[in-house]
């Protein structure tokens, strides 16, 4: 294994120690040093009077969450160890520092553990009489439950869930509100993966799994976990078309539809890749008659170093996409 | 080889019209489908009044050059094919495409096929009528010459020129003036680079150089070239530190002088381990009375999905710190 680590079993607070170096004053980083358990927030404390945002999740799929901490996106991310979910000690802190009084809305990816946890966590908080409000993404279409779900796992459509939700908060919304914006987006996002290679995490060592050196694997979920099936490399258009087609179908998209096209890297694969499967998704749209609003390409929720890509479609309407386009300022997503 | 990709011949197209549908309104991409020689420019064209800034290079260094077009940075960009220069009809159109009276920069960076074309170019446009200067960026601190260079290579310092370059023809410096600030960042800015894994160009099909699985190799260039010596796979402290003495050194860094630290990612590596890199980097600056005031972290100059990253510092004054802090909106680098 070669990685830019020290000690493997010490990446995550290693990583978090630069991130918090390099963007002093937007992010905070609590727990360093062994201080107490690892949550992220903004600078400066939550907003007065605004609906409170957390996230988390394992680690390993830099930038998210902690690089979604900031304004009109997040007010706290927590990382748990690399593909492992976060515990309720660490996620208790991160919702009451989210707090500003208008409650919080914990915003989970559809894995078990983070689920159990995050649950556990929000009965914590709410004796400490913070009112929480939880939202599970399950994006995914690849599989109906899974390794590691029952039920649909939660991807890369998470991004625009926490940017819609942190707009909606922004704009004043409460916590019902906000709430019912982040189920708006779960209910119109869907993705689909595929990796050419694996990652490794770095206290096992070894890659996650193997794949042939002609091999993808279509569906592939973003700890590795398998997919829908294996076969053989193919072209960007025909891999494209593997992944768009599932979430067209299950979006059940056609003429006049209106969408976000997310093009999401997962570590390993070249921006200059990952345009060209835009392009590709963007063609399969069109001639469906769908027309792509909104675009985003980049690695957003990664796996690691995996070497792969997914496709997310997010169906708008103009409340989403006005809320889509305000402004939003974090490590990550700034515009 | 598995990339994510149609013709291996036509991966440069094929990305370009993809980022250009992903920036419409931002970004406008010439010579796709054929119709003439590929570059890169700003929606709306060149801002009357401005100094142009025009820059290229290969391919495969992605989001540089073209995600660098718009406010505040580039007015056009010139991708080459895959890790090899652009060609003068190419530069020429884009310098036409940059003037908006006040004559064109150009940003070069120190490789003996750019900066003959570029040369070319710049003598055809003056020709037309273009007032044209050249700087020529030359950062990489591993080696003296090397396999495509005489003199030092130019490398992640690029985007220190383009930004700061950038804001000071926003600013409404005059062609000279706009050159000298180019030219003092250059002279202010340093870096270096390691691989722990080749990339491989897609009409090529194997790796460009082969590393063992335990073996790194130490002062690499942007396009896999030979750096300063190969060692065994090492910590990520003892790897920073073989990056940033030299660098240091060369810039004869120490206490008081004030910084920007931009640890840039080759393409393959996890942000998490960038961030690492970062923490040790800022480290070892600190212990030396160096003061961090600036950062950046991410993938920036990118050699395809190479494995490693690079460590680049440039000494700030009041001035080019103000033109780095200066607002900015490209598709890659945006605040």
């Amino acid at each position: 294994m070669k990685k830019l680590l020290d000690d493997p079993d010490n990446a995550v607070e290693d990583s978090l120690s630069g991130f918090a170096a390099a963007h002093a004053g937007e992010v905070e980083v609590h727990g360093l040093g062994g201080s107490g358990p690892h949550f992220v927030t903004r600078s400066g404390g939550p907003v007065t009077g605004k609906v409170g945002l957390v996230s988390g999740g394992g680690s390993g799929h830099e930038p998210l969450h902690a690089g979604f901490v900031g304004d009109g996106m997040l007010d706290a991310a927590v990382p748990g160890a690399v593909f492992t979910s976060p515990t309720p000690d660490q996620i208790v802190p991160a919702i009451q520092a989210a707090d500003a009084g208008a409650g919080v809305l914990a915003i989970v990816k559809n894995y078990t553990g983070d689920i159990l946890n995050f649950e556990t966590a929000v009965e914590l908080a709410e004796a400490e009489d913070v009112e929480v409000a939880t939202v599970v993404v399950n994006d995914d279409v690849a599989v109906e439950d899974s390794l590691y779900t029952a039920g649909r796992r939660g991807v890369a459509g998470t991004v625009a869930v926490e940017k819609i939700a942190g707009a909606a908060a922004v704009r004043g919304d409460d916590l019902a509100g906000v709430k019912a914006v982040a189920e708006r987006v779960i209910a119109n996002v869907r993705s689909m993966g595929v990796a050419l290679a694996a990652c490794t995490v770095p206290h096992v060592g070894r890659p996650s799994f193997d794949l042939g050196d002609d091999e993808i694997e279509v569906g592939i979920g973003i700890h590795g976990e398998p997919g829908r099936h294996r076969m053989p490399m193919a072209s960007a258009t025909e891999i494209t078309k593997l992944l768009v087609d599932p979430v067209v179908q299950d979006l059940q998209l056609g003429q006049g539809d209106r969408v976000l096209l997310f093009v999401n890297g997962m570590g390993g694969t070249p921006q200059s890749e990952l345009y060209v499967v835009y392009g590709r998704a963007r063609t399969l749209l069109e001639e469906r008659g769908v027309t792509v609003a909104r675009s985003l390409v980049g690695n957003y929720v990664t796996s690691l170093e995996m070497q792969g890509a997914s496709v997310t479609v997010l169906r708008l309407d103009d409340e989403l996409e006005q809320l889509w386009d305000a402004p939003v300022k974090t490590p990550a997503l700034h515009w």
